[in-house]
């Protein structure tokens, strides 16, 4: 992809945490390549005050006010993947300039005419993260032993396990560890400017495109591979499936939301239990390569401060594991567990 | 898919076993469909001598040799599922004829502007049945309980387990049951002329794909819903985890070929322990519906007519479950089972 470094966020009338969840995680983890928030009718001038997040990064009205804008990145991840209508006129503003708009949602700029029309004109770029060609099935691949592959897995869809994988890559990273972050939705994808859409992928290939993004980056000590859905998930089950034969992870680390018993966007289904989930989740995965849990990542957004500890210690006993929220206690504890789990690999 | 009832079916210099696998499965299950072989190097007059199933269908060396041939279906099912390209005139020659021709392979013949342009002079279809929309995620519909699913699981690719179904739908029918055999692949949708190519859905949607086609026919007592890959296969894991979600099935027919211990296709690796994978298989699908295992199919084309007892009690006593070989013994346990199940069920 690409690489921008004057980004507007396109969130226009849709700037709630739940789906401008793109947008906010862009903020976070790529910020200074961040140069606005487009949203016509916030009524506030920085984004830290639309979301909490983004320091002062202006919040306009039009690209045509960020005088050097290279791209404008749809900020939203809306169930079922459709732009609003009312964003024609956006995204042609932006690429009458010649900016390139970049979009992870199903319905592709591409098949746009009118987009392709004006992108041509411009020579600006139509970039949809999610359009893929992957047509190779996994070979099953022998996992080299100095190659560490980590992967989240979670109770459900949306509950941290990208930031889960940031996270303890920042942190093994800051302890001088080489570990590389890889994405597989388009969020992840566009902070980090690569990865594979691994839900838009054909069925047959789906373990073959999680298997060939490792082993493109066999030569590091640490892999972090983003999960997907929940291998309890009604619809997106078979994703989660594709991820943990493709990627044949070493180490599980497990992502819940303290709080959460509905499967998201299904509110009749109830959440099945989570050490059950764990463990479906490890013996599948043993079918492909040895495994293990080294840890549980809880997202506690729902609890107030002094709630935290007692439900970091719940999961503990619960699973056995050491338990964090990544933003609230940090992720020393993930960081040793994984060093731990190199370890016992590179000794073996 | 149009109602074709005089098929020419095309493995010209592919008629063995192996790659043959579709032809021979239509000679086999719509035989009174098939007016003859195409294969022009074939040195036999009739498809029993060709592939020891379908009679004295004819094998010929043109879709002229068959005046009133109305498809001719391509019978082949190579790995990587290309096709050989000594076939574009066979092919054109029978479009040009006003013959549709019906395929199964990922290479689509819509997208070959000869193809298209030949069809389109003569008014012949093209037919791609792995060409698929599916553009709708599960929804996690309840299931009624007078619908029993049983679904086909194996420990490998190629293993009987379309078969199994196909026969255990005619035992059932046999007993006076109204059983309907719901196709996910292929070959099963060449033989019955619906269904669902499961492996060609993009990964998202395979969960509601699979649940549309039970949802499509929840008005019957039993479907007989056709298994893919394995819950071990390392390329197709994903797709087989897609359809014990979606189908959520009540009961599932264990498959495999006694004899095979490697992987087909991948001859590094070892085919998991069967009773572990079974096991992976319940506790996976009972994350989604209570299931239950009720029988196992063993495909015994390897063994002599004296090792098939020996090797069912095996089969009986390692999981517990009756043991058939659908061709050799027949499908009567496995009705029984399937009545057992509703039974059950409908008591509840």
């Amino acid at each position: 992809m690409r690489a921008h470094h004057r980004i507007v966020l396109l969130t226009d009338g849709h700037s709630t945490p739940f789906l401008a969840k793109t947008a906010i995680s862009l903020l976070r983890y790529r910020g200074s390549d961040i140069a606005a928030v487009l949203d016509r009718q916030a009524d506030c001038q920085n984004a830290a005050k639309l979301f909490s997040v983004g320091g002062d990064t202006p919040v306009v009205g039009s690209v045509t006010e960020i005088a050097d804008a290279d791209a404008l990145y749809i900020g939203i991840a809306p169930p079922g993947g459709r732009m609003p209508s009312e964003w024609r006129a956006l995204i042609l503003e932006a690429l009458e300039r010649g900016v390139d708009v970049v979009s992870g949602l199903h319905e592709f700029l591409i098949d746009d005419v009118q987009y392709v029309d004006a992108a041509e004109q411009s020579g600006a770029a139509l970039i949809d993260v999610r359009r893929n060609r992957h047509r190779s099935t996994a070979t099953a691949w022998k996992p080299i032993a100095g190659n560490v592959r980590i992967h989240a897995v979670g109770h459900d869809c949306s509950v941290g396990k990208m930031v889960a994988m940031l996270e303890l890559q920042r942190g093994l990273a800051a302890a001088g560890q080489d570990a590389e972050f890889l994405a597989t939705g388009q969020t992840g994808i566009m902070i980090s400017g690569r990865g594979v859409p691994v839900d838009c992928v054909v069925a047959d290939f789906v373990n073959g495109a999680a298997e060939q993004l490792v082993v493109d980056h066999a030569n590091h000590d640490f892999l972090l591979i983003e999960g997907q859905g929940s291998i309890s998930h009604p619809a997106f089950s078979a994703v989660t499936a594709g991820l943990l034969h493709g990627c044949a992870p070493d180490g599980l680390l497990f992502c819940y939301e303290a709080g959460r018993t509905k499967v998201k966007g299904l509110t009749d289904s109830m959440i099945p239990d989570m050490k059950q989930q764990l463990e479906v989740c490890l013996s599948f995965a043993n079918l492909r390569h040895p495994c293990r849990a080294i840890g549980v990542a809880v997202n506690t957004r729902q609890l107030t401060e002094d709630q935290v500890d007692k439900e970091l210690r719940w999961a503990e006993d619960t699973f056995g594991l050491p338990a964090c929220d990544v933003y609230r206690t940090g992720v020393d504890r993930l960081v040793e567990a994984s060093l731990s789990l190199r370890r016992e690999i590179v000794s073996q």
